[in-house]
């Protein structure tokens, strides 16, 4: 049975007095005693150093590492049987580990300690004075450690120091001033959520082997699909690894109601099938397009208005364009929040459409899906629940660890009739419960993560209304941001108005550049600002943004917040720090 | 910063004194300072308890149950701030942690609770005394708790109750006598692994957000192209989201090798493709095709020898046969390990047949790949370095917690042309790194979750050699089973000879029906014995192994072995249970 603290089994020392070969061991436990107030923590030490004198040399705050203890026992034998035995990692294997006998006190030890050290980088990841990354390229980390391979084990301390590594050159994800990426953010319940993940191991196949995280899956999909607006929550989902997947899912359960056949007889069966999605959507429907055969020539961009919203009478020219060709238009998949703008578009209008010529509207809401959650902003998805079918990425808007993304189905059994393969060997019909549980037929993956329990504990932990709160603070970081820069000298805004998402794109223009002329020349020079400022972030390590072009824009930042840890002075950092590192270009 | 075992803050007392409110607090320091031997222990105990004679009451194992805390702090304040406050979880919720203010010492005492009840997990998980699962029927488990998700937070004593919860109703899949999946076994390492995964919270898209990660992909995958034996390890590859998927994208990829225009054209374009499998093959492959425009009934099921094995010579005709029609025979599936039999189909000749009519060749070695690893059994996969692409899931016989599955190509850059759409936000193409490590879109992905740390680090920590010796020991305990059952009264096997991989497939025969005749009769009542004796087995939780029908195979108990745990006594209380519950039917 673990006790708890475990860990502290490894700085044990058997007699009590302080190993004079291992000051470590009694330091830890004299630094854990000084939360003690009242005197108790100086007898403690004194106890455990068998010396009054010593607990003040025990002052640092670094923990002793790992990798720096040493063993109370001379002996060689693994595992070691001796009384008097301290946990040694470079005399422990992996295979002294559980289910080895005898191996309950080195495994909690050594998962202890994994523990402690992903606790120190938690803690660091929330710290302004860390680096967001310490950057090196590629060929410098390949060089600087041997990352291969090998025949023959390492020993548990290069295991820890491994881990330690790792983290050392990891991006921190979930630092205030990372904004690198839509994800963003650390959050603690989803942390610990997904911790309990890892450690049940399971897979969402059958109810037999995750009766709980089956049917919390039942609930939350339910639970989203009442919030997109569908009449009781009815209808059909799934947890599917990404969006790019989910917005698959999608032309694949589309193309399969207007054409069941397809599935036996393939694309050759049928005519050719069109969907229509904006210039600003995301790319993934065309990669889907290309894997089910429809083919990305096939996947026809509807113009955008110059905040990057689809233009309806755009898509209603193209989809008469298409059928006058005798081409069947299937699909229309509307993007609330685009990857760039973080554009919403009209979807009651695209709904009409959809509606006026019997097509299935998908909204590929991954990005503002989370917008739902907040009574200020879910307007912008208004038409949203007359969707056939919608992404939604609580790995985004939401800080849900990644990854955790929904399809939301509004039919129900169309994907179970549109993907099921009747396996027997998986899904036997005979079973002694409720086989509807049974829902992994329905998946393109056979095998699939358990994605839903992180989503469900940090929404029991925060509530609709915690995710709405998160919401709204990082919209009005977004807002924030736009009223700083958007009269501020040397900035210039890609688009007009407040950004409706937490996207704000913008040119910084370094004071040599303010001179020029709006020609080519000033283009070309400009477009090479973010690239050496974005560069010159990561080597100093500072804060993260992203940068593009598009269309016939040059590279601009596009700032989005989904980081719960970001404030006001955030956003005055990154401000200062894009002026601090591009004034000179 | 972090110091180890942090969460002992969760128990601190601040003035040394026993809190009668809390006995938990004293109880849990005693328990650990008991590990000191020499009479430290006691000493430190009497300092704790302020009293000499409450030691003795602290000798009970189980440690303080997380929901029991009481505060030392009478006041309501959130973060309280008085100096006396201990942690009261019914007082705090999700915002006053991390990255709230003050949020360190709520945060580490939160993680490190959830971690004590995830440590109690895994012990209990490889004790053989505990159930394997704690069975509930799914209107049972939905009616016993209030699963619903609401408007309002709940506070974090709470959610750690949510997480004891999850865990009592969980499979315990590390069990030693878990038999049911592919996927068996916790590996401790693998463990560790996956929370510094989850604690990284990145994504693999990019060398610029997951520098560490996307070159241990490259490393590793470059070490399993070696281990399949393509010259130099060269080729390509990723880490999917599971087995489907995996031989999804060899379908995809092979389709793009014979006719690139299908990307862009769609199956339109091009002639009637037929793929080929055999009929013991994972329904994935079907999967597959009806995904990608195929269609299932372009999906050609080769007829299998009586163990299970492709016959090649039934699949060359089949190849001529489609031929003949006109059709496109595109690619072979050969399956190193069924699902079931685990049967190797012979690889080199179905190399020689897909040579001869340059068919792409394709290996399913999703559960077979894991023999590579053992000088004694990769002779089972001879060919397979003339396979065009490999599917191998460490998650299955290698015991890599879920998920980690790769796909192996032996044509670099293929995976890339087929399924890059080059997003500029994305895959910038004027940074300052070398864009060689961005491989994020050559995945039909966008996002995707980090599946190589837990593989690498347990490489690390077991070696080649490591992985060879729990792959052999299970097929040793393969045999075993085989030959302590094959003449053993009650029981038939359902195909003769010694299994090649760890499935070993048979029927227990009751006592009233092996007076029976060889009838239909005695077949419908067989069908049912496999049936009952699984339910009963979930019902006391005492093991689990699979059961299904094949082709005119009544249900049959398939028994599979990777778990790491299991022993021989586990197999020998296995045919036991089986006896013990079905002796009746």
């Amino acid at each position: 049975m673990a006790s708890p603290g475990s860990g502290f089994w490894s700085f044990g020392s058997e007699d009590g007095s302080g190993d004079p070969e291992n000051p470590g061991t009694a330091r830890a436990w004299c630094q854990v005693a000084q939360k003690f107030t009242g005197g108790i923590g100086n007898k403690l030490c004194a106890l455990l150093y068998g010396d009054a004198e010593k607990p003040a040399e025990s002052g640092g705050s670094e923990p002793p590492r790992a990798t720096s203890r040493k063993a109370a026992c001379a002996c060689n034998q693994k595992p070691c049987s001796c009384p008097k035995a301290d946990i040694n990692y470079a005399f422990l294997h992996a295979t002294d580990l559980l289910p080895a006998c005898d191996g309950e006190r080195p495994t909690l030890a050594f998962l202890q300690d994994v523990m402690d050290i992903l606790l120190q980088y938690v803690v660091k990841s929330f710290d302004r004075s860390t680096k967001v990354i310490d950057f090196h390229y590629p060929n410098e980390l390949l060089q600087e450690y041997n990352w291969e391979l090998a025949d023959q084990p390492q020993n548990l301390e290069e295991i820890l120091m491994h881990c330690q590594t790792t983290l050392k050159y990891a991006i921190k994800t979930g630092h205030p001033r990372y904004f690198n990426q839509l994800s963003t953010g650390l959050d603690m319940v989803g942390l610990a959520a997904d911790w309990l993940t890892s450690t049940a191991n399971t897979n969402m196949f059958t109810y037999e082997i995750a009766p709980v995280f089956v049917l919390l899956e039942y609930v939350t999909l339910k639970k989203m699909r009442e919030i997109i607006g569908w009449p009781g929550g009815s209808g059909d989902g799934i947890f599917s690894p990404g969006g790019a997947i989910s917005n698959m899912y999608a032309m694949l359960i589309a193309r399969f109601k207007m054409f069941p056949e397809v599935k036996e007889k393939g694309m050759a069966a049928v005519p050719r099938l069109i969907a229509f999605t904006s210039e600003h959507s995301h790319f993934s429907l065309k990669k889907g397009a290309a894997a089910l055969g429809i083919g990305t020539d096939s996947v026809i961009l509807i113009k955008c208005d110059e905040r990057g919203k689809m233009i309806p009478s755009d898509l209603e020219r193209r989809i008469l364009e298409a059928k006058q060709k005798g081409f069947v238009p299937f699909l229309v998949s509307a993007t609330a929040g685009t990857t760039v703008y973080g554009a919403f578009d009209p979807l009651l209008a695209v709904a009409d459409i959809c509606k006026k010529y019997k097509i299935w509207m998908h909204v590929d809401a991954a990005w503002g899906g989370g917008l739902l959650m907040s009574r200020k902003h879910k307007w912008k998805l208004s038409g949203v629940e007359r969707a056939n079918s919608v992404t939604w990425n609580p790995h985004k808007m939401m800080g849900v660890p990644l990854q955790c993304s929904a399809l939301l189905v509004r039919e129900e059994g169309l994907m179970q009739s549109c993907n099921q393969m009747h396996a027997s060997y998986l899904f036997q019909q005979d079973k002694h419960y409720d086989l509807s549980y049974d829902t992994g037929d329905k998946a393109l993956q056979c095998g699939r993560h358990v994605d839903v329990f992180k989503l469900w504990l940090m929404w029991r932990a925060k509530g609709t209304t915690g995710f709405e709160a998160h919401i709204d603070k990082c919209l009005e970081l977004a807002e924030y941001l736009y009223n700083t820069i958007k009269n501020r000298e040397g900035y210039e805004m890609v688009f007009d108005g407040k950004p409706q998402h937490t996207n704000v794109c913008f040119w910084y223009v370094p004071p040599s550049l303010r001179v020029l002329e709006d020609n080519e020349e000033r283009m070309s020079r400009l477009s090479k600002v973010a690239p050496v400022i974005k560069a010159r972030m990561m080597e100093y390590g500072t804060t993260m943004v992203s940068y593009q072009p598009l269309g016939d824009k040059v590279n601009f930042f596009r700032m989005v917040i989904s980081n719960p840890a970001a404030t006001h002075q955030d956003i005055d950092f990154l401000i200062e720090e894009i002026e601090r590192l591009g004034q000179d270009l």
